[in-house]
């Protein structure tokens, strides 16, 4: 059965959560490609760059699922731009060490806070979100890089672990812009006069995992959360 | 039969030509996603940043062939890193338009003449080399926006046609760099003791192609060469 007939909300929802994920990929394609620059060596550079061309095929798969559903991915888009350029545009990596914990770091909170969205819409577009969130390696490569730049030269850890603190605060804040612009996006987590969400205490809980996740990498990194 | 048995400098030579073109994608990755984040609207955007992917993949293809031939594909990169760096520092596109010109018309003569050379190699490596210069739909894609762009004002078609000429006559420069450096990869195109080459003539005639084509891609953007 389609999941959208008779139900232009969870329809707009859906709209808006894989436009929200396409321009995100878009754009860590160009921050990705980006820190590749900063690299120190050649294979750190290609290996930051092939993270990026893997966002890119996200986008490219989310754009045909957009299209597909008749809509136009541009358009879907739009409404994440200011969010998420505005989210980039206060966390600028000042050198390559900051790159990798942003694509690491901040990138995770992101990705717990789709697949937690993605518990509540249709076994199609959840497979779709899962897929396009999965792990590229980044996890692997930042931890390593990042843990042995550390041992290396201890003194780093604390501005680090500031810079980490800055990610989650920045993303939370245009999350939150993000929820009160978006009714039908935000519909989806608390549910809707047809469908169930998350009451109170089940968000209670997302945030919590949330928090905890974040600590969890904040630790694998070295860092204090 | 293996075509490299018995004759190093054949070997040396394909390993220069492969290692070259590696380096060149790497950085036709980088160049080509920079460009993408100057691009006036979304989709604009994510057509360049798909030639750029495309470009990585070309990357990945020449390094793994490099690698099965038991060569480290970082080292037989490393010879073309100031030449293909020097080029790109000398020709900083001061734009968007510019961005394109040089994706189109600066790629173009390099294509070219890795094509020229790729005549004197064994089929293997002919095919892998002709599979990576492929056209990606750059061509179709720059003409198109660069030529509406001039319609719309005429008067920026002095500067980028000056700006074709600029890039041709750094590329021609850091070519002879390399010629001059490199004697195996040269010597594919002059030949050796046990290859064929060509002569003189020949070459004459190469260089007479390599300036019709770039001649032909300034006339399809409405430039004069």
């Amino acid at each position: 059965m389609d999941p959208f007939t008779g139900d232009p909300v969870y329809r707009e929802a859906v709209v808006d959560l894989l436009g929200a994920l396409a321009y995100g990929e878009l754009t860590a394609f160009s921050r990705l490609a980006a820190d590749a620059e900063m690299a120190p060596t050649q294979p750190d550079k290609a290996a930051v760059a092939a993270l990026a061309v893997a966002e890119f095929h996200h986008y490219e798969v989310l754009v045909a699922r957009l299209s597909s559903m008749g809509v136009d991915a541009q358009a879907s888009m739009a409404p994440f731009v200011l969010p998420v350029d505005g989210f980039h545009d206060r966390t600028k990596p000042g050198g390559w060490l900051e790159g990798l914990v942003k694509a690491y770091v901040g990138d995770g909170i992101a990705t717990d806070f789709y697949r937690e969205i993605a518990a509540y819409v249709d076994p199609s577009t959840q497979e779709l979100v899962h897929a396009v969130l999965e792990d590229q390696g980044q996890a692997e490569f930042v931890v390593k890089v990042v843990s042995e730049a550390i041992a290396a030269d201890p003194s780093i850890a604390g501005r680090l672990a500031l810079w980490g603190r800055r990610l989650v605060g920045e993303a939370l804040s245009q999350a939150q812009r993000v929820a009160v612009e978006r009714d039908a996006l935000a519909s989806l987590l608390v549910g809707g006069t047809r469908r169930p969400g998350a009451d109170l205490a089940e968000i209670g809980r997302m945030f919590a995992r949330l928090t905890d996740e974040h600590t969890r990498r904040m630790t694998l990194l070295g860092l204090a959360a």
